[in-house]
């Protein structure tokens, strides 16, 4: 598919100084080596990340694209369309989980409408309140069962769109949202056919189907992988079988990692925008930080896909970047063993046999 | 093993009728059912602790227990004694992990000298700073290796002191942290004299024995189990076998298991003063949010005795309390989630297959 207008370059972050830097640090501070397990893993990746051995996280934005989905009505969900623009004015409100785990952390909430069926009455923006960016492509995609799912151009507005999100935005980190009622048979369908995962893996209850529910669905989807069986590469893939929200959050991410940026990856959706954009630039998984592992079936097969191991299991199978935000203070607390944590030497302690 | 005190008495809190107030708050949140996974369960835990269908936690006290031990004597430790000393210096001056991760998410950290090998200087307390408790029963255990490492006198003692140190706290959540060279080999003893777990599977390389040093530690233990074989009750083991930061520890367990303070377990020392706690009073059990499984091989036995799932697993191995204070912001969501989170009525929000 051609663009008509350069993607952003992740460029490889490889820098064996600094990671030889950051490994010192971490091997001479006040505990046995590695006792801080993964956490020193995560601390070691943000330092490489930002560039750094002393990395500090600024104006963490979380981004929660929103878009609707023509295979809806073809019951792949448990929900109704219409939950996609309520859950947006739940999050603008504030009453919805990610907003009040944004809060919590000190987040800055941003929602964008990539696609939404209906549309979102435009507000004024108010310091340190969710904020409301229209970026609607169309008011929700085509049936992917019987086509594509949106045309190329549409696909490369999303994208775009996307991009200039994040370049909007202040900060050194972003955080991954999504809400769009349809959009687990968009990850199912991307991992099917970007990872040849078979649709009997990969297809989960989302928002809650049943057994029968979800046996609906797995054929719905098989009609939309067979509608579109010509779009088998990653940007093809994305506009014949994605959502607007997908879309808008892939040219996010790499954005993102052009800039640098910690790119906090939620769960089963937020992770198949990273899959595409991995796909069209693998050095993006440099800047990725897996949050949770969901309780969606196909998120684990996705994860492997990706080779990422995600910091918290806690059954999440919410999405709206809720299981981001809860796995934020991890984050912060790797930087803050790196800033503040006193060496041996500097705390007169004792080394190991000493 | 009589006491000259009575012990408190942690109630049982079972109260079906809040139960199914809380659970009906969170299936009416807007989400779907089950959505949040397990930070639902920990809601309705902290709800059902607090006895309160609106959560809060109030003034979260990080208390880390020091002590030193007769046993490091015999080579049970890749670091020396001396490093008890010198980290309840470190954690005081603000260096050490539990310091860094107190300060992110203001946890008020005091320090216990239950019974560390040198005098620790006394300080004036400085508000929001961390603030040493006196409370040493001797300069260390004697060497459990070769008989009682307390006295039944000594174990009350610093039962006592573990109630009196929770009851001048403030606040309704203790968060359990511990410091001393050697005390992976008392959690060890303890899980295999109270639950007949063998030593091969309970020792394990604590601050970082290679292969040949877990192998001289099983055979000092060994000695120990035989030193002290007739004592099989729990105080009586936590005497013989115990230290004075671990009895110290179950007797604040105890105490704030009759305040109702939600108590948040670390790793696997603090899980066997919490081992203890419960063979003495089941009920305990109900108040303890376990924060992670340890990279120590024991504690994953010593959770199932407990029937606990911890909430992370990130392969620490330091102590301090630090899992505990890294899971912190996880019991916050919970609670934030029943206080703050709309309802599908409240919000406007469609229901399932509504």
């Amino acid at each position: 598919m051609q663009l008509p207008f350069e993607l952003p370059r992740a460029a490889d972050l490889s820098d064996p100084a600094l990671t030889r830097t950051l490994q010192h640090q971490l091997d001479h501070k006040t505990k046995p080596l590695g006792a801080l397990g993964r956490l020193e893993a995560l601390a070691l990746q943000l330092g490489q990340i930002l560039g750094t051995d002393q990395p500090t996280l600024q104006a963490p934005q979380m981004v929660v694209f929103a878009g609707d989905h023509g295979l809806a009505a073809r019951g792949v969900s448990a929900y109704p369309s219409d939950v996609t623009w309520q859950m947006v004015e739940n999050f603008l409100a504030g009453g919805a989980a990610v907003s009040v785990l944004a809060r919590q952390h000190g987040l800055a909430l941003t929602v964008v409408d990539c696609g939404v069926a209906r549309d979102i009455a435009p507000r004024a923006a108010t310091p340190g309140q969710p904020q409301l960016l229209l970026h609607k492509v169309a008011p929700g995609t085509q049936d992917a069962s019987v086509g594509p799912a949106m045309t190329a151009a549409q696909c490369a507005q999303a994208l775009h769109n996307g991009m200039e999100v994040v370049r909007a935005l202040p900060g050194n980190a972003l955080l991954l949202g999504e809400m769009g009622i349809g959009n687990t048979s968009v990850a199912s369908l991307l991992l099917a056919r970007l990872c040849g995962v078979s649709l009997q893996d990969c297809t989960g209850a989302g928002t809650g189907l049943d057994a029968a529910g979800i046996e609906r669905k797995r054929a719905v989807l098989a009609q939309a992988l067979a509608a579109n069986a010509t779009a088998t590469e990653p940007l093809a893939a994305l506009a014949a079988l994605g959502g607007f929200e997908v879309a808008t959050m892939t040219g996010a991410v790499l954005q993102a990692a052009q800039e640098r940026r910690v790119i906090v990856v939620d769960g089963f959706i937020t992770s198949a925008a990273v899959l595409v954009a991995a796909r069209l630039q693998p050095a993006v998984l440099q800047r990725c930080v897996f949050a949770h592992s969901s309780g969606e079936p196909g998120h684990a097969l996705m994860l492997a896909q990706l080779q990422a191991k995600p910091l918290l299991d806690m059954g999440l199978r919410l999405g709206e970047g809720s299981g981001a935000a809860l796995a934020w203070p991890l984050l912060q607390s790797a930087c803050a063993v790196l800033r503040e944590m006193a060496s041996f030497e500097a705390a007169g302690v004792a080394t190991q046999g000493g």
